[in-house]
């Protein structure tokens, strides 16, 4: 929640020259966005986000995200669409930092997500899945099943600082997950990180999928996963089956899951919580002092990791006749 | 550079439909503002700010500050002009806090201020002063020159940590400006922190003035003399005296100042800089290891209020032949 770069106005009115769009009307930094620094720029053609990659981004992935978006906003997904300058450039340079203008995308994030946004959601994440097949750049998830290890031993030795035993509960289910990894699912473009305030709408209806920074190459139904822990779950932390159900139905209205797949959703789900209970206890521990961002906390996806423990099927997440 | 208060989508939905612009399109925290939680929001009607008052401004001024940018709103100075309600409210409360939705106003302000800026600048000061002399509130200067002793003593025995020897600098300062205050000169509403970052521009021209939450009736003069420490010097501290008369001749195309004025303004000046050498100093030495928002250097103002004891006449401002 920060402007990480302060960008003057004489910068950004060439910057802005540089596009077409006319005379540059307002911007502000925005507070949102833990990565990035974001500016809110209007021009006399429009409302548009500015982002200057910060040092988290790796600069090398910036073709991969920025493609994607344009890739999947060409084929009528409702996400931001980078905009090309005179000379055609999408990734530009500014205050020393890649730069990129996209074009601003209307739409509130849900606080608390019901049913039908969560059924919408389904859709939405389905029609990515569509969508991204014939997308022409790779990338490797970085933070797969293969980098939790690695990631885990950085801090084992003070993972009980987050929760008593945690390093034993850690390490049974990395031994577990890693044995039991499904290899054979359908693997594609996903997302990866398809939180609620990554998923604007208006009314009932979503209006864009947004913050592309984690997409990458994995199993499809991973996203799902990752989605069943974002949005399934109530703040006292008791799993909604209505509400799984809703994304699932939702999902297959666009594509169909086949029956390995629904087979494995648990254990998939059972992974994504390890992979944020590893990411929020590292961060957790790893806090700077003088910090803008207060870290989350890992504990959250603990109970939800037990939670997927207990699941012996996917009816669990209410799909009471599919397999 | 902080957003205090985090407002729901159910909550500001509600919040937007009381006052008839339509459907809420979208909403961004904005990362400015040290005083309050301000989110750009735009509805179906059109961008607006919405604030909401921290602790720091105190309830029973918001009535004051609210009328007076309506007042001056409604005669044609631009500033922003907060929306009516459909019972006609302008103050409400959102998320327990006092909350106002004011009209988005497009503009730059400028971080490297020229003299043309600064000529403009001293021609919407003068329209300040004129448009709020028939505005029936009084609101006290909580940070007039009686104010000063008070709130030096809160800090003396530390002062010394700032520079060295300044508590005996601020001691001189605050007897001799004590004793030779001027109390004749004409008074009316003052701004009173007309600072760049208060201005917006549109090419050369004033698009508005904002940020009114440190209005109050006070000298006329002392206004300008807070305009001239703060856009008249350069970064490495030397003053330009071609700014000084570009804001002092703008000034007074609009309202002439009388020789007492002039006469008073190097006076005027630096019991400007003092007072925001102490207000610095303050924030500098009780800063929270937690602040959000980094302290400005308060030693800025000490060698501004150097330049200005060496000041003999208005003259040394750039105003050659007026007294």
């Amino acid at each position: 929640m920060a402007v990480y770069t302060e960008v003057s106005d004489d910068l950004l009115q060439t910057f802005v020259h540089s596009y077409g769009l006319g005379e540059l009307l307002s911007y502000k930094g925005i507070a949102e966005g833990v990565e990035n620094t974001n500016y809110f720029v209007q021009t006399e053609k429009g409302p548009f986000i500015l982002t200057l990659y910060e040092k988290r981004v790796r600069s090398e992935d910036l073709p991969f995200f920025l493609g994607l978006m344009e890739h999947l906003a060409a084929r009528g997904l409702s996400c931001p669409t980078p905009v090309r300058d005179k000379e055609g450039r999408i990734l530009r340079t500014l205050a020393d930092r890649p730069a990129v203008l996209i074009e601003f995308l209307e739409g509130l994030w849900v606080r608390r997500p019901q049913k039908k946004h969560c059924y919408e959601l389904g859709k939405s994440l389905a029609s990515f899945h569509k969508l991204g097949a014939d997308f022409e750049l790779k990338r490797e998830n970085s933070l797969s099943v293969s980098s939790w290890d690695p990631l885990y031993r950085s801090f084992s030795d003070r993972a009980d600082e987050i929760a008593e035993n945690l390093h034993q509960i850690i390490e049974a289910e990395l031994n577990q997950l890693n044995q039991a990894w499904p290899e054979q699912l359908p693997q594609g473009i996903i997302h990866a990180d398809l939180f609620p305030d990554n998923v604007f709408f208006l009314g009932d209806k979503i209006s864009g999928l947004i913050d592309f920074y984690f997409a990458c190459n994995d199993i499809l139904a991973y996203d799902i996963a990752i989605c069943l822990n974002a949005w399934c779950f109530e703040q006292d932390n008791s799993f909604n089956i209505s509400k799984a159900r809703a994304l699932l139905q939702g999902y297959q209205t666009i594509r169909e899951l086949d029956d390995d797949e629904l087979e494995n959703l648990p254990l998939l789900a059972r992974g994504a919580a390890l992979r944020f209970l590893l990411t929020r206890s590292y961060d957790w521990l790893n806090v700077q002092a003088d910090a803008l961002v207060k870290p989350k906390d890992p504990k959250e996806y603990l109970r939800k990791l037990n939670f997927h423990k207990t699941v012996k099927s996917v009816r669990e997440y209410g799909l009471g006749d599919s397999i």
